[in-house]
């Protein structure tokens, strides 16, 4: 079955209007809660065989990143994540041990970026174990930053390093809420996405529902040491894990010139940013090499692997 | 694994502080989101196996009832239920078709209710099907009827007819979104919860919440024609089924003898509303037969059926 084709059908079955700001196909929607105020929520469903395998990792690790996933996407609406539920399936015969450790896990981050867990769901059979955590957050001054926003000649940058997560970094990674919520109100970044498909898939993302194309310059990819660890297991290039590989959870966002300088100039906290290429009028999505020439990348080639997520 | 040991577990662990109203333990959680408006969020899960069984139902009957579960939440705190996530955990191998036709149940009842789908997630694996509603709702004038509100001699009612769900009703039923603002917004009543684990389960929810006991006339319970039906195949009496089947999804509440009065004067729609006993400070839940004698629930005997819902 064709889970693209279904949302894809979902999202032309869902006439949004009045209050949604942004219903299906953002990281986060946007919907008014009252006649001036606006709240952003998200929900992300972790199943064990599909996303994680139960069996090699710690539950703890587990109900973390169901979390951090959720908080993910709130980051990158430059939002404030707030509030939590959290929905288990749980399969007959586990030990309630393990269902603890799972939601120790989601306290632990949940506590780390004040959110409160107020709610979920518990059901229990037959099933794989699977996790869904709903974020709600605060919209800072009316202000969610979508993936929609990018304009012509804008600066595409890059928080952190990027590829080869599956060595860690993908279980483990922090979101970046301070991040995304400086950007957003100091810089006013035009459009943002969290890198949870890979930074292909995911600057597409952006450029499809800004409408726009863009280069980056491949030499300016900030790449992640454990890139080049899993470059040589995989005997392809670092670049390449960087460009391709999933689950970074950096931001990936455009800014003006003006912005992107600044941004530089005084950074947005520890986590180091790269300008990594600039946002074009016309269509397509170019890799500039270091000899300078441009070669088009189609994104049907990893649309496959793109999310199957409703938001997000 | 004991699910009510593990909500138990949870509630402790989740200190809820600031803008949480009302966190784990009530239809649905309370929360604010501006300095002066709160929203209600619920969310509820259906399991393949556990809670329906697809080869045995229309898919779209069961997209139906997962949305329509957590609207009665929602009317169960006498608020308006406005937007919606839905997930799926999808097994591979199940058609398109099939998925389609649940969110065309979802969307059916969304739109009776004026409700809109804003996002949500898909997955799929070696998994059971499930889907997860999440449904946030506004808050009327700022009061959301809380399970813990009831008051010593309060009157407790209950909407339409109870017992024998299983007979239809338990896919069918009409969530009493209208019914529920209007006993919050002109009437005033004090607690509220929808019968979704059956009429003592769920009053004891509100005894247990608000620190008070008890006694239903047992001659006074509206009873369905299906529980008739349903104590014929069963050999049991119609009333005992009212009194303990699930999935009637009316609303249960209590209210000042005034506030009783007036709405069994006014009237709350075409819906019928019945007095059924009344509140007391002193501890525990009697039933009063037809000779006037008072015997003694205890509701240790059915919590092993109490849902493992977190909230609701």
């Amino acid at each position: 079955m064709g889970e693209l084709d279904l949302i894809r059908w979902i999202r032309r079955h869902s006439t949004c209007t009045g209050g949604v700001i942004r219903g299906i196909g953002d990281d986060t929607a946007v919907v008014d809660v009252t006649l001036d105020k606006s709240i952003v929520i998200t929900t992300d469903t972790l199943l064990d065989g599909t996303h994680f395998e139960l069996a090699k990792c710690k539950p703890a690790h587990v109900g973390r990143k169901a979390a951090a996933c959720s908080i993910s996407d709130v980051a990158a609406m430059g939002c404030t994540p707030l509030y939590a539920l959290v929905s288990l399936n749980i399969p007959d015969g586990i030990d309630e041990g393990c269902c603890r450790a799972i939601y120790r896990g989601i306290f632990a981050i949940t506590e780390e970026y004040n959110i409160q867990v107020i709610g979920g769901d518990i059901v229990s059979g037959d099933c794989a174990l699977s996790i869904n955590v709903t974020v709600i957050g605060t919209v800072l001054d009316g202000q969610a930053v979508c993936r929609s926003g990018a304009k012509p000649d804008d600066v595409i940058m890059v928080t952190g390093k990027l590829g080869g997560s599956a060595y860690g970094k993908h279980l483990m990674f922090k979101p970046r809420v301070a991040e995304g919520i400086r950007l957003n109100r100091d810089f006013g970044v035009n459009s943002m996405v969290d890198i949870s498909d890979g930074l292909l898939i995911d600057l597409h993302h952006i450029l499809e529902e800004s409408n726009m194309g863009a280069v980056i310059d491949v030499q300016q990819i900030p790449i992640a040491d454990d890139a080049h660890k899993l470059a040589e297991d995989t005997k392809t290039s670092a670049v390449s894990h960087a460009l391709s590989d999933g689950e970074d959870y950096e931001l990936l966002f455009t800014a003006s010139e003006a912005a992107a300088a600044e941004i530089l100039r005084v950074g947005v906290s520890d986590v180091h940013v790269s300008r990594i290429g600039h946002v074009r009028a016309k269509d397509g999505l170019f890799l500039r090499g270091i000899d300078g020439k441009e070669n088009s990348v189609s994104p049907d080639g990893f649309e496959h692997s793109i999310t199957k997520k409703i938001n997000g």
